[in-house]
């Protein structure tokens, strides 16, 4: 690979590069972060790309003065890197030249360079360019890249093909007034709710594909764990016997997250304090055994939020696990689409996954038979010319498949122990937020 | 990485695992591609995932009768592997079971199973869920995957950080009649036509970012080179000298892609008769210099498709390359964010990328400065309220940066030759498809 010449000398650096320069001369761009000014010499704070470089500034030693350098300047930096034991990461830079290569027009609304932004969730959001100078708040998004790069590792490996489904959609059958409509050269159409008639079709060629984009949800809800655009990590795959087969694979992909979060991130867990949880079985109980654990009556059809909880500290207590499947589902809460139980044609082969609390996934195994499709069609009072174009993939053959949808931002969120969902989105979408 | 049990052994598959089973017995799920009947025997052709395998049915080795065995069934097969050299890959299975897991309820209305699919891309596009079941149709995005996994794996070892953007954001200032609008809870919002403020919103804190996400025009085009929703593959980088970083930077990465492509994907190159070409330098005109090939007057401000034609017909005539950078456009027909030239402030900082006749990129470099964006607007007659948002991160500081963003369908049908961009596209939007 061709490494690009020029000043992008930021991007290159590493904190194996300040050790390997231990003793000589080292060059590299950032933003100061900090400067502290002490009896003689000045702390220069450096912020790069990932890390804050502690540099020392004394007169006489360096080329230039620190005339006009202020925090928020952007900088290239040349100095001598010596051990510091009481510097992050155990080395120092004593600066022998500074050139600005760019100077802010105002100080910063916030408080970047101090340990913790210390502002409210809306002053955040209000100021989210600054807000996201923090080295903590950028690192949740460092986080969520490694979850993305994590999955998508994981998929490939497994031969999931990555496919890429379009979001505006024709107005779906299932409506209802949770969907962004907007008009399509004189079309009334709608943004994706999900890529499920995608994916699904593409199953049909493929056996097992998967999608990481946008999904959009017009619910009116001010929770802290409803956003109206998130990231779906959605998957699909074909030949599976059961829904099981389905559980089986996101348990080892999340296994697979995990571990490579602590290989390849473990700077910024340890800065947030994130307890990455170790993912051996995730154990499993019926929506009705849900139920009976709750000690509540078997007469409802979905949990509450409250139920997830208590859910997750019965698998904590019982198994030692921060995450619990909740399968077969009452089929009149789930979609048309759900493969019904053999057993009993009420419940659904449609599981829940919840972690620390949250539903972060559902899943399950669909129709793939025409007529069977038909049929629950038939009940839930659809008619099929409305869904001619997705009824074909059964029409010509489908395998036995399933697959889920997983919310990026709620599962970065209970990683990292965030209070509030806004926190894991770099410019969140919810009903009071379209800026920036 | 845990391996799951179960039916899924189709995805396991691959043309080495037929090679190692020679002489024994395998078992794979596949669609049945293709029913030939001979005198005493028929071959039946599997589709698997990415192959087309030639198994024979010879009666009385096989433990069940093809009976119930059409085309567009989906199967599961045991059979013992020979080397065949007449057959595809150069083995051939054997039949000793055939079970059937799900059966079509209808005959293709489309020519799957022939060499090449043969209808017209109106009949392609009304059947798209069929027609992508043919293994041309669908290994064109087998290799659009290739070049999204190799586009991220550069862009991840150069250190940058993948991001995710909103796409539905407040009505832009640039406005104009090319976007998709909505309402938003009752605001006026639009579908983003890029993720240009937000990438460059993430180079104050990352240095380095891309993005992989939908991108929405609302033009009215009905070209073979349009669509109105296509993914865009987009970076920004801090701290560049010039726009000739950016440049590099892309030249780099696609080489860099074209070799991932070339390791990964020779099955679908080979099949499809794609020419991936190689990169070494690629050659840039200035937009003046470039009239000057042409032959036009230096009165025009922008290229139209023949001009772009031509000037991969000199690159290639004069530099044996397939590409070429145009740079220095005027600036009226280049956005408000672009650095002017310093040596000529009628020109801008900002570059195409033709590949095989067509402008896949456009890039350049932005403006940091406060003052000189707070100047740039007033020129173009913006009202700074209107940026405000956007002018908080001029206004707090950045680095001097540029970025592209690059049209992956584009890319993928100039890689292949293939005729019209929707081809390269799973389930194209244009003026008259909405579904599926």
């Amino acid at each position: 690979m061709q490494k690009i010449e020029g000043r992008s000398l930021v991007s290159e650096f590493t904190i194996d590069d300040l050790k390997k320069a231990e003793g000589g001369r080292i060059s590299l761009c950032a933003c100061v972060h900090k400067l502290r000014r002490m009896s003689g010499f000045t702390f220069v704070l450096l912020r790069t790309g990932r890390y804050v470089i502690q540099s020392v500034y004394v007169p006489g030693l360096c080329e230039k003065t620190l005339q006009g350098v202020c925090e928020g300047a952007y900088v290239e930096i040349t100095g001598d890197v010596k051990e510091e034991k009481r510097a992050a990461y155990g080395y120092e830079i004593t600066l022998r030249d500074i050139e600005i290569l760019s100077a802010p027009a105002a100080e910063y609304p916030l408080h970047v360079s101090d340990r913790v932004l210390g502002c409210t969730l809306d002053t955040n959001l209000a100021y989210r360019s600054v807000a996201l100078r923090h080295p903590h708040e950028r690192a949740v998004f460092r986080i969520q890249e490694g979850v993305v790069s994590g999955f998508r590792e994981f998929m490939l490996a497994e031969n999931f093909t990555e496919i890429h489904s379009p979001k505006i959609c024709a107005a779906a059958a299932e409506g209802g007034a949770n969907i962004f409509k907007l008009k399509y050269f004189g079309q009334d159409a709608v943004l994706a709710q999900s890529p499920q008639f995608y994916k699904q079709t593409c199953v049909a060629f493929f056996d097992r594909v998967f999608e990481i984009a946008p999904v959009y949800r017009a619910e009116k809800h001010n929770s802290t764990r409803h956003l109206n655009e998130y990231i779906g990590l959605d998957f699909e795959m074909g030949f599976i016997k059961d829904m099981t087969d389905v559980m089986q694979m996101e348990t080892a992909m999340l296994r697979h997250v995990m571990e490579y979060l602590k290989k390849n991130y473990s700077h910024e867990i340890e800065m947030l304090g994130a307890d990455i949880p170790e993912i051996g079985e995730i154990p499993a109980v019926t929506f009705f055994e849900a139920l009976d654990i709750l000690g509540k009556e078997r007469n409802q059809f979905d949990l509450d939020p409250m139920d997830e909880v208590k859910l997750c500290e019965y698998a904590k207590a019982e198994y030692g696990c921060e995450l619990i499947f909740v399968t077969k589902f009452p089929g009149q809460k789930r979609p048309f689409y759900a493969m019904d139980t053999p057993e009993d044609p009420k419940l659904a082969e449609s599981f829940d996954l919840l972690f620390r609390g949250l539903e972060i996934t559902t899943g399950g195994q669909r129709i793939h038979d025409y007529d069977m499709q038909l049929k629950k069609l038939e009940r839930y009072g659809i008619e099929p010319e409305e869904l001619e174009s997705y009824l074909s993939i059964h029409k010509y053959g489908m395998p036995p498949h399933g697959g889920l949808g997983i919310g990026l931002e709620r599962l970065v969120m209970k990683l990292l122990g965030l209070e509030n969902i806004r926190q894991a989105s770099l410019f969140p979408r919810d009903m009071h937020h379209l800026i920036p």
